[in-house]
């Protein structure tokens, strides 16, 4: 039996004092949606299946270069992490799978670590490894470069580790490694670009050659920082070689921050699925560069977007399946409050993608009818989905309102006694 | 008694089509509302008196250096492009002001110009002044700048065309002249900054003495085009510093797409209104540069946090009443349709704004809750507001479904056999 | 024997007003080069092979969508245009070739105009198709696509013009052909992605299969303009897809200004050579956008590093011969004093890349040495490489001030006496 | 007599050894500038009086939020700092100023920091004041804000903070304090965009007060980070508007990483100068953000630009002496060598700068003649400007080749020796 950290009972009680209205709500829209002969339970049933992975130092606070300012009653391992994370699923209901990142997450004993996450029904998403910092005792540095340094011996430390992390993944019942590296130069010349890429090709291929046959190796791109010149995985068009290169089961990770001034993200991601390459996401929002904010915070239209094409290409290759995850740095709110409230965002995108009226949408396409073809576009993403995304929590045990409910429980206050504030908590560091 | 160019009939057999689903769903919404202590009538009252200008170019097909692709049926002169709006505010009816463009609009006679308009119902709203490009028998060329040419010559002349423009307006009841001027250069060293920037004052100083003591100046910045290294008015820096400088009724327009990129509008918009200064908006939507899209087809949330921002100020400043007006370039529609539909976007996000529960929002602020501070923006955006759209617009007379009744009434194919086809129509060009 | 525009007296009187200082800076500079063991003359040598193509459009005034400002004595057929590539050629001896653009430049007698060519000392480079404007009496419209339009009818006849292009280009001995379209989208849903790249992947094959077995077909990507939300071809990553789909001889071309803001494109262009399928380059400058400015003019350095590329994988791969072209609007010069000006950037910053120390460097980077490695860099950048820009035109023939020159010349007044003034020249469309 | 960590024999050792070779360069330098009537003397002895301020926290080893990797032989505290500049004082001779950091260079006893300072040759430039991290007992929070936060006592506490520093300064014979504050906001909704904006007009203005006579009142604005949707002071508009409003001292200080992208920078000094605020600069580059990268390391063009105008500006306003520094992260470069090496940047564009004939140029401007204004510039940029950097150093006691002697000097390895590694050095936070 599942272990809960908030009470069943309070979830019942707030619930009960919203179903009224709930009911009505959901009422109302199902009779607008059935004009359209579409059937609510069925996009309900439909918006259940949506899962997105958390990641486990998102639920400590995140910070800048400049600072970090800690909330209260932090996590301070790993098993404090999933106890946050078990929250989050318990009243969102659709975050069971968490992404661990090694060695801040590393256990001493991956069995207990595994156990104690199935006591919460949680499992364990992608694996990520970490060779942007120098651990301590680690001898080498990656101050310039890891899987693709000039010095073999760091490459071989940098694969190594990246191995490592994969048979622990496989301990936990993971099945697949995100990968990625900060390398890159801060100079023109300080990095020779080809022969790099040929360092990162070859490193990459020894790591594939270690991954389970039923292991995906995703490839995550970034314009910059850390290295503020070049980087090595740069874009999504180096991200498509070095997976092509390396296998079959390599493929490119989209993080909705990592890319340049006004691309056209929803694009790159139909490109990427059109050529067997598109793994995975990273969710989150941004508004000047990697901003790591809440998904849908800032252009809630563009997250809808991405889920159009998620969901026309599901309908294409039924077995289209990537890795979905939350990737945020909660700097100014309470990370259990917004990894909760992200995850709903993205729920309602994918909802409203469900929504659009795709076969009057593929005929305007093809009659070259650009303003109803984006009135079709518009006519899903202007409902107001919410009464669906409340009705498919509730139905799964989850809160209807579950910030509010959150903040009824006093989590946060109870682990505030019970974790004393540390200043220099590990896992502050966002990817 | 007003002259129609679509049928009444017609608009009402089309309402009666839709009017049973519209009360549904108005009344599902109004209970929704009623919850929050909000009377859906009110905010429908509110939101018809939102008024939103048509450019007079905005009719015709727009195009970019490359090509331009004309649609059927396009007016071929002033009087056909009040007709073509009269249509847009016939069955939108939230834009009943139409901005002119001298010369291209220029009349033999203003009086039968503004009798043609009244006719249709239609008003006039700011006059455009054009010293970007050259007219025939002009003499001196504007190619190295119009207001801030080194030669007087070329100043005068068009300061000259700016009073002029003015003295027009007058006859024709409008209230404001906007300037916008190309000039600028492109290559470093082209033009000198300060003085380029100190004959702008003079030349801006000249104009306003000649503004009737019931208007309004409008300077327009934009950062880049048809200059490419530098542009005199290139941001809201340089337009308040201008606007400061030449009088207390010379105030600042913001156009959306006329921003370096990830710039935040919202916040200019704010800073402009703190100071006294935000005399009008030009709407449209952008993904790369001046895109000149239609509102809110790219970044509705942008759209929503703009007005979120106009409404906090207006509640602040009852007096409060900035020049508005669509300002697009309409490449692969119908620009009959995208006007009415765009007109619609803008009235969507003024009333999700309308919509914000201001109380909370501020205490939320005052708390440094930021999640639910954003919450309570979202609470209003997810809203399915369209309902009040129909109904606003049904109750003054309008359609419930405009573009639908646009296409039923023909209206474009009518023009096409009253207007032949004219490859170089005038006022192509978008501001 | 070769006719010539501008009388070779001139010219040598000219140059023999500056030789004196240019032999005392020349052998200043050989001396210090000597230092580090650099022949001059070598370098000398070297930089007279490079050859930068003349776009026949480019000796037009060019402008943007809001107006354009003509020069005197324009060219006003592609006779005249070449007639004004010959003068660059003369004063500044390195660009010998033209590349026409079809339909614009369309010969009734492909021989006649080889012929007018040849006694100019003129060569035809890339040939470059139009399907992104539509021609009298073509019948069907490119208005939304020509080779991903969604109607197969549009796609033949956009397939069949680029076949007649390569038809007239081998006719007069080009070796390329420059596949640019402005296909895309301006809304959310207008096209579909996958669809459109399925689309223009079978219209480029079919092209392709026309391409005669010495020829390579060159795609150009472009972000943005003329359509505003999406680009078929929108960057390197899908220029890459498309060029290895297609064919061993189709290659990328990059144009400088052709991608979103702060992009390495030095990086973009190791990635395509890496793998094979950089094939040239369209060189201009930027500051916004696709600005289309002289090369060289807002970021020399970034030139540089450019050529820094180019000399690197010339030295690794002796037999890589890109097509390199200028292609730059000239709104606001001389198009001809604007040409001749930044071929010789163009040429300053290979000149530059060749003086870089490669051993010095590469040992840099093996060691990690960044401050050194860019201190490289710039030790070939900051030097003064005008001398060696000088005696490779004077010993060729050209001009040692080719700017003062051509104004001694009075070319341009006498084609204002030969040439009246068209304001609207055909060709004035920049790609 | 100044202590020097650098042996003053090993300077004129490697002096000697450069020395011919740099009379040979410098002298033919000076016939051709002759050629245009420029004493190379003259010029020289301008180059020497430039000044750019060091940061304390300059010479530690930055990082960015992911990781710090930090360098051998790493300054402790204040004085080990000072020890490090005055080094790059030594070899450089254009940096004798510091600019502190309070609290992390907050010293025990100033006056006998000052006196330290004193026998290395430095003194003290502008004072740096930190409210955008919290400080071990504290009490409150700058987590929401510092000067802006919502609460008054938060709010009076970094005011407070700012007037301590002043006094500081005021021991230390300082003439300037720099305010960047953090504040912001992470969400739409967040902050209430203009009573933030009129509570930071209220704190500067009692910050003001405190202001000796003599002293500036710098205002550093930054579009983002650590504020990642908004920035209370964003962009050089509301810098303008908040120094306007503060006081006639107060002034605007110039970061040249704290833009939008492609922003013209050049034309924002013109502007502040203009308007008389221009107060100051940042020295740095960038390629993607606020990269913090080594002034001139992406792009020397626009760094001349920027030298460019505030030559021009000096021509007309002799008393015209804004407070330079450098402000770099030195991520993967030893700082000393960085900053040396950057400096020496700085001047090499003031060089140019001073090398464009104006007169020309001015000529060019009024007669719009762009491609030989522009050539007028690059004329200037294109020259080789080295052997003057050269000789001002070597004229004034400093190294012809700096870092190479610093090198030789193996001041680093000793400092290794002395300064055991501690991974988490204060100060390692980069405004």
């Amino acid at each position: 039996m599942t272990t809960t950290k908030i009470s069943t009972d309070l979830i019942q009680q707030e619930n009960h004092r919203r179903q009224d209205w709930l009911q009505q709500d959901y009422q109302a829209l199902a009779e607008k949606l059935q004009r359209q002969h579409i059937d609510i339970t069925t996009v309900t049933a439909q918006a259940q299946t949506l899962q997105v992975a958390l990641p486990s130092w998102g639920v400590g606070t995140g910070g800048t270069r400049f600072a970090r300012f800690p909330g209260i009653g932090e996590p301070r391992n790993i098993f404090e992490k999933l106890d946050d994370c078990s929250v989050i699923q318990q009243l969102g209901r659709m975050t069971p799978n968490i992404s661990l990142h090694i060695p801040w997450d590393k256990p001493d004993d991956p069995t207990e670590l595994k156990q104690y996450a199935e006591a919460l029904g949680l499992g364990f998403d992608a694996m990520n490894s970490n060779t942007f910092q120098d651990q301590a005792n680690q001898g080498l540095s990656y101050k310039y470069g890891s899987l693709t340094h000039t010095r073999a011996e760091v490459r071989q430390l940098a694969i190594a580790h990246n191995i490592e992390v994969i048979e622990l993944g496989r301990q936990l019942g993971s099945k697949a490694l995100t990968v990625w590296i900060g390398d890159g130069s801060n100079f023109p010349g300080q990095q020779h670009f080809s022969l790099a890429f040929g360092r990162y090709l070859e490193s990459a291929g020894q790591i594939y050659q270690a991954l389970p046959s039923d292991w995906n190796m995703l490839l995550e791109h970034k314009m910059f920082e850390p290295a503020f010149y070049s980087t090595v995985i740069q874009d999504w068009g180096s991200s498509y070689l070095a997976a092509k290169e390396t296998g079959e089961r390599c493929r490119c990770l989209v993080d909705l921050g990592h890319h340049a001034p006004n691309v056209n993200i929803e694009m790159i991601v139909s490109r990427l699925a059109q050529f067997g390459k598109l793994g995975g996401f990273h969710f989150n929002d941004s508004k000047y560069g990697d901003d790591d904010l809440d998904s849908g915070s800032i252009n809630p239209y563009q997250l809808f977007l991405v889920f159009n094409e998620l969901v026309d290409i599901q309908g294409n290759m039924p077995s289209f399946s990537p890795f979905y995850m939350l990737d945020q740095s909660h700097n100014v709110t309470d990370p259990i409050e917004s990894l909760i409230y992200s995850a709903a965002e993205v729920q309602r995108a994918y909802i409203k993608a469900l929504l659009v009226d795709r076969t009057a949408l593929s005929q305007y396409q093809d009659n070259n009818d650009p303003l109803m073809a984006q009135a079709t576009l518009k006519a899903a993403y202007n409902l107001d989905v919410e009464p669906i995304l409340q009705m498919a929590r509730m139905q799964s045990g989850g809160a209807i309102d579950p910030i509010a409910c959150y903040r009824a429980s006093a989590y946060r206050q109870q682990c505030a006694r019970q974790r004393p504030t540390d200043k220099h908590a590990t896992g502050s560091g966002i990817i």
